[in-house]
């Protein structure tokens, strides 16, 4: 990438995740935007990218390119919608950069909106959280997301021989993260024999392993880098990457690993000419356990089957030698699917400007995002660092 | 742009549009696509953009992204979808082109695909085409989609003192285009006592000033100009522009006019260095006949009020002074809806290289399509022209 057009973050945006019941599509996308406007200077915006999975299910509303340019009073600027299922938010910030470095939009914005709860259709969360898996060759069947994610988890424990125990530390470290995040759904914290006795979602898939179902939105400005106005918080995306792997599970040799994540990780490692061991600061996609381990895997962070390691050992705490999901991940923080990988990317601009507030690492240099789409099928990493 | 980046169309495909009982989104996004691949000389591809809609609620079926990637063996390679409503297609190709232009990507396939029939879902289609208009103020309070363009028409036929067989004469030549055309879905000739005799819809609006329900797939592959092989039907991509307007009607300030689709033209025109006096053929969207006046006169082709004097003077004729959708056009060829706008795109790349069959017009250089999402929130043009 030409340096000069490199696209930088000049501004983060979000609203609290949790059941907006008064905050409808429009609301929740204004918050957000309007911060990330505001904290970038308020400069001209030449696109907007929309990142949402399900608002024609749930909310009865597509074309949100129009809605929320209207919503903030843009009206005539360039919008469209992304969707890359539960990764949608971070194809949003991909195809944003893309714009960006194509030379044409000197600013884009980007909106990662979700509204999952008070829905205003026939249809289910649990019916929309599926469109993401395989309609013919899954769903129909009967199978739903939570159950597909549970034969990963059950593939993954028999691979490496793992206990219950093993997956608790994740979302344990998760809960404990987000006790002081204002912005997070689930503020309280969970112990092991918490873990261990909630209910069982899909079996061996417990209650505490499945991120929540909630509401929100999160903003980012992304601008050429000669564009943006001089700001003590810009921090630059210097690599990105996105890999698919087949819809359906059935068709993949081994569903121990995350081949797209890999490859993804791969691409976006190459574009930044950095390796695993520069991270200072990770985000992975845990909106169950067993994906969470499988994404720090994949970025090469821990080798196969030791994740679980890795989390227990207090690495991955925030004072630990590499933080992982300092405000509690999609399982603490909350999961609203379109939004969250912007969530993931704001998170780490924060705190690769040192603005995270009571999250806060110290002095990271260079951070890592991983979105994950369907059972592993669509992933986005984005690489960002703070700038020199 | 830089001449050598500049995107061009390296192959063309697409499926029949009819009500496929057989195939699925699957079958008809890989046949579309691997005919384009075929026409480009199958390169190596390096992104994918898919334009749809409504797979969510139609189809049960989101993540279309991956789907179509593993449809054609090409699962690995980035892929993402993009909804703008009806105007899916041609925001897939916009994107696309800013892909290649970003330096990133030197190939991307784009696949519009839309399956309105035999849907898997408990909503309707109508249900599903409403979702392309404002839920909150408009479609909560019982309007369809064809209502509101019934609006539309009425304050159009208002404004300029029309009669009701002023709307007929575009159905009819749409018509009268599709007969001898393959791919188009409505092979029949209509005339004017058939036009108004034809049911009302949503009065003033006829069954036969309304695009079809179809389903069907079409298919680009948009590479740099300096990357494609040297090949007969290279066209080049030379302009495009979008705009969004305000998601509900009610919020506009002339309904006799389509705001967004003016900034949109000229936006591509400035990019393109062009003038409307400049094109040899128009695409426009007409899934409603007002709405295909409107695109007349935003396009600047004719003045406002005089769409229909225009379509009537058999200069919009194959063999007329400008073409207008030689292939039947929405109302005749047909309208998937987030696979249309890629269509077009796809039947002025024919045109522009002479490869048309029987819808071929004599000798044109440049070309115009409009595509446009919901009652004109959202719409996108494209000018291509043949490579010298």
């Amino acid at each position: 990438m030409e340096v000069l057009r490199r696209p930088v973050i000049a501004g983060v945006g979000f609203t609290k995740i949790t059941a907006h019941w008064k905050y409808s599509l429009r609301d929740l996308s204004s918050e957000a935007a309007l911060k990330a406007l505001s904290d970038a200077g308020n400069p001209k915006i030449d696109a907007i990218v929309v990142g949402n999975m399900m608002s024609g299910i749930a909310n009865g509303q597509e074309n949100l390119g129009s809605l929320v340019a209207e919503s903030i009073g843009l009206s005539g600027v360039p919008s469209v919608k992304i969707e890359a299922a539960c990764a949608s938010g971070a194809a949003a910030v991909m195809w944003a950069c893309l714009g960006v470095l194509s030379g044409l939009f000197n600013s884009v914005l980007v909106v990662g909106v979700e509204k999952m709860t008070d829905v205003t259709d026939k249809e289910d969360v649990s019916s929309a959280l599926a469109t993401a898996a395989d309609y013919d060759y899954e769903v129909f069947f009967g199978a739903t997301f939570p159950s597909l994610n549970a034969i990963i988890m059950r593939s993954y424990a028999k691979t490496y021989d793992l206990a219950p125990e093993d997956f608790g530390h994740l979302p344990i470290l998760m809960h404990k993260n987000a006790v002081d995040v204002p912005h997070a759904q689930l503020r309280f914290p969970i112990n092991m024999e918490g873990y261990l006795n909630s209910p069982i979602i899909s079996d061996p898939l417990k209650l505490f392993d499945c991120a929540p179902i909630g509401d929100g939105a999160a903003a980012l400005v992304i601008m050429r880098r000669d564009r943006a106005r001089n700001s003590e918080h810009l921090i630059e995306i210097i690599g990105f990457g996105s890999a698919t792997d087949t819809l359906a599970m059935y068709r993949r040799e081994d569903l121990a690993r995350l081949k797209a994540a890999e490859l993804a990780t791969k691409r976006a490692l190459s574009m930044a000419g950095l390796e695993p061991k520069d991270f200072d600061i990770v985000q992975i996609h845990d909106a169950f356990s067993v994906i969470g381990y499988l994404n720090l895997e994949a970025l090469g962070i821990v080798e196969r089957g030791k994740a679980h390691e890795f989390i227990a050992s207090g690495d991955a705490d925030r004072s630990g030698a590499l933080p992982v999901n300092p405000e509690g991940g999609l399982k603490a923080r909350g999961h609203p699917v379109g939004a969250t990988g912007v969530y993931q990317i704001a998170e780490l601009a924060l705190q690769l400007s040192d603005r995270a507030g009571s999250s806060q690492i110290e002095n990271p240099n260079v951070g890592v995002a991983m979105n994950v789409g369907g059972t592993g099928s669509n992933v986005f990493v984005h690489i960002l660092r703070r700038v020199e």
